[in-house]
């Protein structure tokens, strides 16, 4: 592994909020709460978004990364590995259908860190067998809006994953100020909020809340 | 230009006949009908499909490859400029809200073909004066039933951009062997088909049909 992935990873490791943007809100307004949960501390944050064409995606992603970097901040990309190696993105987040590990690692090099989410163990598995990804996504933790069609592996699947790797983990999918620590408990490194943060009347404070010590056990 | 980049334009330039996959083929029916077409003289194949995530998009795409290269047709993938760029692939089609031409070049190097879709004469005339793209499609060309929200250009577009750049143009967007004259007489120097020949009873018929010299005015 490079110098400069070690560091981004030594960066994810310790960041225990992971944010991915909610592809519900206007431009505007999501570059308005990112930069309040950047204020907050939150120091990881995942540009996703489904409906636009790449073109505008590219642009869009553009000006989350000028706002993360101004907050020393690592910006990840989800899914589109060509818009992650075009703006030199500090990761790369891959579903399960996106493309292979192997694939994405030839077109962004050896510098940018490679996530991969997992909804089964053997897929987890499979990824620490292969060696390509960074760090994993876990999920989902608990019943979500922002993807109701997404399989429900709960705090069970984060143990059994954490038994069997070593990889950082991300406890992904409807996690809350509430249900936050039982997804500590259960093994997680980072928490992945989207609504937690980008609905919440005020994102920093659910930022603060998530950040602190008391929410975790 | 490349010698590589600069032979495959030459290819394309001499093909006539440039295919467009149809996403609505199931991919067993898509290959065979691919290879009739191949069989009966077609040399340039444009991978595109809309739906698939990008690793079912990666596998398809690269039997279609393995497909053409058999026929030493030239394959060119369509949006997906990360696939293009893994496969090697001979050319990357670009739409307007697909990634910019420059951006796309610097992940695909400098030996793949960029075509671009044109729909206005302001587009070729910008891409004209980028310098970055080799070919263009122009089009509609006529109503077409596989991409019913297209704009409306006709053989006046085709026209216009004729007179006005020295790409290869690639009429796109309802051609068939019954309108294919007026697409020749309107400048164009190869013809995109789906239906006229994925539709086709017999596709090598249509190919064969669509090639003939009697087609061309």
């Amino acid at each position: 592994m490079s110098e400069r992935r070690a560091a981004r990873l030594a960066m994810l490791r310790s960041a225990r909020l992971y944010l991915v943007t909610d592809d519900r809100l206007d431009h505007h307004t999501l570059l308005q709460r990112t930069e309040q949960a950047l204020e907050a501390g939150a120091r990881v944050v995942q540009y996703r978004a489904k409906a636009p064409g790449r073109r505008q995606f590219l642009e869009q992603a553009a000006d989350l990364q000028r706002l993360c970097r101004r907050f020393e901040a690592l910006f990840i990309v989800n899914d589109a590995v060509d818009v992650a190696a075009l703006l030199d993105a500090d990761g790369v987040h891959l579903g399960q259908d996106d493309l292979p590990a192997g694939a994405a690692r030839r077109l962004v090099g050896d510098d940018m860190l490679i996530g991969l989410s997992v909804s089964h163990l053997r897929e987890a598995i499979a990824a620490r067998d292969e060696g390509v990804v960074d760090y994993l996504g876990v999920g989902a933790m608990f019943p979500t809006g922002t993807k109701p069609d997404a399989e429900y592996g709960g705090p069970e699947l984060l143990r059994a994953v954490r038994s069997q790797t070593c990889f950082p983990l991300v406890a992904i999918g409807g996690v809350s100020v509430e249900n936050a620590a039982s997804a500590w408990e259960a093994g997680a490194d980072l928490l992945a909020v989207v609504s937690a943060v980008f609905s919440a009347d005020d994102p920093a404070r659910a930022v603060r809340a998530l950040l602190a010590p008391a929410a975790r056990s």
